[in-house]
Parts: C-alpha cells; sequence; structure tokens
C-alpha cells in the first residue's frame, strides 16, 4: 500500500477523486463543502475515495500572521463569552490562527450587511455561538467555500451543518433530579428565551425527571426569559413572593443564579436553608460566591475548542470524522442545595 | 473665511502644509505621526495649520466591512476583559470597525513576531491593553502609519504615545481614606504586580491616606501578586491567618476582593463584621455578590470606548485635541465595609 506516499508526491485533484469514484467534479465538491443534496451513497464512496487519497483541499494562501477566525456571538454575556472566546484562542493561537469578534446585538440570525462583510474580508472561516445563518447566509458561504462551525446552536440546525453543542436535556434532568432526591416537589425553572433550543430541551429534561420520579411539575413554576442576572432576579421576585413559593430554582445560568441569589437575599430567604438554588455553566464566579453553587457543568471551553479545531480542519479542506458532536452535561454540587426547610 | 469648503473641493495635501509653515514634508509627516523628535513650537505652528485646512490624511482605502481594530490584552480576565470589549465595540461597530483580539500571555510587551504579523495585516489600528510597545516596535509603526492608542498603560510611556488611563492614585487614597475614616488602623492593600504601574500608583494613594491621617502603616500589610481571584485568596489567607490581622482589606480589583471573599468565610470571619473588604474596578459582579461589594469606580467601557474613537480620529488623520486622558475613579460605597468590630 505505497498510495499515500505517492498523494504526498503529486497532491491529489478534485478530478481524480472524481475520475475514481464515476461522478462529476461537482459533486466532489460538493461533498467537500458538507452540501446535503448528495445522496448518502454517493457521499459515502466519496468521502471513502478522499480518504484514500488522504485529499488535501487546496487553500486560499494567506500571508503568516493575516490568517483569522470570525466568531460570532448572538451577544455579549460577561463570563459566559469569555469562557468561549478563551476555548477558541487556546487552539487557534497555536495554530497561528487571529480572532475576529462581533455579536448581533441578541439576534440569532445575521444581516444580510455582516454577510456581505464576510464574504469582502474571506476570513478562514467563521464560528458561530448560538446564532446560526438563514440557508440563503449558509449557501452564501458554501460558495465562498467559508467554512463554518456553529457552537451552542439555538435552533434544529440542519444536517450538513457543522455543530458543536452539550447535552442541555440531560443537563435539566440531572439538576431536577438532584432537587426531587433531596425531597423537594415545588420546583421553579427559570430557563432562557423560549424561542432558544438549548432553553427548551432543559425545560423538557426538568419535566421528564417529574415524570420519571411521578411529580405533576406546576406549569405557574415554569418560566422563560434571558440568561442575564436580571432576568433571574425578576422571575424569582416574581415566584418568591407568589402564593405557595418554589422551595427550589433551577436556574438557566449561573448569572441568572446570582439573580436568584439576590432576590432570596433582598427577601431574608436563606440559601439553601430556605431555597435551593441550581444554575448552569459552571462559571468559576459560581465557586466563589457564597454559598458556592450547584450548577451543571458545561464545557464551554472545550466546546469552543472543539469548534475551532473542526473550523480550521474544513479550512484546510480535511473532513473531521464527525460534525455533530454534544459534550456530555454534569451536576456540579456545592453548597446551593440541600432538603427544603433544612 | 472659505477656506473649509475649499479645502473640501480639493483635499490638503502634506506638502501644501509643509510649503504653508515653512517645514520640510518629513517634519509634518512626523507631527502627524506623533513622533516626539520635532520641536514643541514647530508642532504647534504644524498642528495650527493642521487645523485651518481641516487636513484629512489620505488613508488606505479598505473595502466596507474589512475595516478592523487589532485589540491586544497582556492576557484575558474575564469580567473585566469584556468590559473594555463593550466599551470598544460600542464605538466601533457604529464605524462599520471589526475587532481582532489577541493576548500577550501575561506579558507586557509584544513579541517580534507578533508585530510581524499586525504589519503583514495592516489593521485600521492598535489598542493595547495593561501592555505597550518597545520604542523600537513603536517606530515600526509608525513607519508603518499604524496609529495605536495604549489604555491603562502599565508604566509611564513616552509623552508621543496616546493613553487612556484612569487615575489609579485616587482611588488608592479613596479607598483608604474610606477605611481609616471608618477607625480602621490595621489596614491591608493587594496590589497588582509590583512592575506594573497602576499597581504601584494605588499603593501609592493607600500610602497617602495614611500619611495625611498621621498613621503608619505597616509594610507587612502591603502585598503585591495578580489581580486573579486566586491571588486575592492566597495574600489574604496568609494576612489574617498571621499575628496581629488586619481589620480590613483593599483589594486590587473586583476579583482579588472574591478571594478574600472567600478565604475571610474560610476562616469564619464575618464581612463587614470582622473583616472590611474593598475592591477595584466596580465590575458587575460586585453588586450581585452577598455582602455587596464596596469597591473603587473605574470606568473601564468609558476608557476603552475613548480610546477606541482616539484610535479611529488618528486612523482618518484627524490628530485628536489630547491624547494622553486619565479618567476621575471614585469610591462606590456597598455593604462590605463597616466600622473594625463593628
Amino acid at each position: 500500500m505505497t498510495l499515500p506516499q505517492e498523494a504526498e508526491r503529486a497532491p491529489t485533484t478534485i478530478a481524480t477523486i472524481a475520475g475514481e469514484v464515476g461522478v462529476s467534479v461537482t459533486t466532489v465538491s460538493k461533498v467537500l463543502n458538507g452540501r446535503a443534496d448528495v445522496a448518502p451513497e454517493t457521499r459515502a464512496r466519496v468521502e471513502a475515495s478522499l480518504r484514500r487519497h488522504q485529499y488535501q483541499r487546496r487553500t486560499r494562501r494567506q500571508p503568516t500572521g493575516t490568517a483569522q477566525v470570525d466568531v460570532v456571538f448572538h451577544e455579549y454575556n460577561a463570563a459566559w463569552t469569555m469562557e468561549i472566546i478563551c476555548g477558541i484562542d487556546a487552539v487557534a493561537a497555536a495554530a497561528d490562527v487571529r480572532i475576529g469578534l462581533s455579536h448581533l446585538d441578541g439576534r440569532h440570525r445575521p444581516t444580510q450587511r455582516w454577510l456581505d462583510g464576510v464574504l469582502a474580508r474571506r476570513p478562514t472561516g467563521v464560528l458561530f455561538v448560538l446564532c446560526t445563518v438563514t440557508d440563503a447566509q449558509r449557501h452564501q458561504l458554501e460558495r465562498q467555500r467559508i467554512p463554518f462551525v456553529v457552537v451552542d446552536s439555538d435552533s434544529a440546525t440542519s444536517a450538513s451543518v457543522p455543530t458543536i453543542g452539550a447535552n442541555n436535556w440531560n443537563g435539566g434532568l440531572a439538576a431536577t433530579r438532584h432537587l426531587i432526591e433531596l425531597g423537594h416537589r415545588r420546583i421553579a425553572v427559570i430557563s432562557g428565551p423560549a424561542d432558544v433550543l438549548c432553553s427548551r430541551a432543559r425545560v423538557a429534561g426538568f419535566s421528564s425527571a417529574h415524570d420519571e420520579a411521578g411529580i405533576r411539575a406546576d406549569a405557574g413554576l415554569v418560566r422563560y426569559g434571558n440568561f442575564h442576572v436580571g432576568g433571574g432576579y425578576e422571575h424569582a421576585m416574581a415566584l418568591l413572593t407568589g402564593p405557595d413559593r418554589p422551595t427550589a430554582v433551577f436556574a438557566g445560568s449561573d448569572m441568572q443564579a446570582m439573580g436568584v441569589y439576590r432576590a432570596a437575599n433582598q427577601l431574608g430567604l436563606k440559601i439553601p436553608r430556605d431555597l435551593s438554588v441550581i444554575g448552569y455553566d459552571n462559571l468559576p464566579v459560581g465557586q466563589w460566591i457564597g454559598p458556592a453553587l450547584t450548577t451543571v457543568n458545561q464545557p464551554l471551553r472545550d466546546m469552543a475548542g472543539t469548534a475551532t479545531r473542526m473550523l480550521l480542519d474544513l479550512a484546510r479542506g480535511v473532513e473531521p470524522a464527525t460534525t455533530r458532536i454534544d459534550f456530555v452535561t454534569e451536576l456540579v454540587v456545592r453548597e446551593s442545595t440541600a432538603p427544603p426547610g433544612g
């Protein structure tokens, strides 16, 4: 088997692959670009041939120090955003790739103006964080061979879009199970926006934990909002001053949990004696606040690093082994949860 | 006075300015580049002429959506870094300028490799945050007409380097005065690195407050470290378990203050009854932790926004009215400070 060495001497072209598989050059290109409109069987044969030849896509040449990944957040969110940036940086800096930063001002889809800018500056690739492109925008990026990866998708993206996420349903399940096991029966959940998939997945996990324990979740205790401190604070004030208040709150982010802390503090409720609180994300701040926050660990740095590695592979014409990865979430029990009335 | 209109019709060149003032084109260029080697009187005459002609430097043409400011941090520091990024973003996004992000891995001077990258990609300008260039690097940037501004300089930079800072000495003075007025006499200070100017300026303010009150500061209570939670925690543990422990700690950052909270918590010391704590920066987190943190407000977003505006002016060939600005700091009193033994 001398093929790899030969391939090194004379790089394989798309035409070689097309000829070997018996398809058009366009089809090979579609497979390389992760396009959906290729029959699965054809795709498999093309990919096998690409692997056999250790195909390296000819990339645009960029002068040293000018390769750049465009990172697009739906909004900036202090510590959460920095965790993602640090995860990207660890991989990008090692590859001598720079980071270009922008946000969509809370929107989950970029404007055409943004896309025009990307097409003009031709970055090495684009990372979308909690946002993604429309189908039309996706096709524009593909036509220009600008690879992209979505981190923590806000919706069920098409199967051809490379996506790194976390198992949000599982996170919601683990957090709620923990509270039920401690004896809580009136548990509130404050999630993110209802139109964001991860919010709904966590609430679904919350419901599943109730179902498996044979407990009926009170629909009035399920709240959707935003991931900020203020959102957690306002929902918590409403929940904790209402009739038959919950004995536990599962928050959609550690920042929301801090808002719950503040509301509890103002109302003279002691955590965890009068109220158990669980956060989400496992940001560093959760360890430092008192009492230390029980939270769902979402490996944001690993997610961002893996997404960056995948993007740089795509930019080099290397098809990643898998382009749809969910990281496992797990509960980190600290001091903010206890039996009710504990 | 029809000159402005005329200037709009036929843009003034450097040669026009040179001819009018009676100096060489090189001298005008030096003034435009903020070089120090121009006699003050000559500089004043050149600047007056530039203003009279509303001189606009011919800039490199950049396609829409590709203008970018390179932002260089000495390191990433979660919430602090995000405050700076948000301040830059507010100005840059409005001007349709993108942000390129990098850090120096804790160093305060970029490597030549980094500089080579900048010279290759020719950004609209460079913002240095808590780091700056060497003289040789400064000259390289100036020769290439890549403007730069330093935010929160780590050292006494040359007068020709545009710098946005905050009055650190004043911040140290205000924090320490507050503690002395509350009755504290054994006050510790945990500052940032000793080789960073802002750390030393705050300690100088701390000392001045002691001097003006006629109190001798204990040199053993002055600590230098880093701005992170861990740094605050370790120094606080050492200070609070030592003999004759301080009744108050003035921390160099809100993150350090959180480390002090953690140490106090572990040692069973209640804030503010057993220990008063003051932070620095006024990050949002200080409002949410319990007890809410008394801190020195450093207007990080305004500082970063002003620096960005200055940089974009320089990039357009407009000389800012002033290139050396210190923002005023002020004490924000919350719940973490009280009389000793209170």
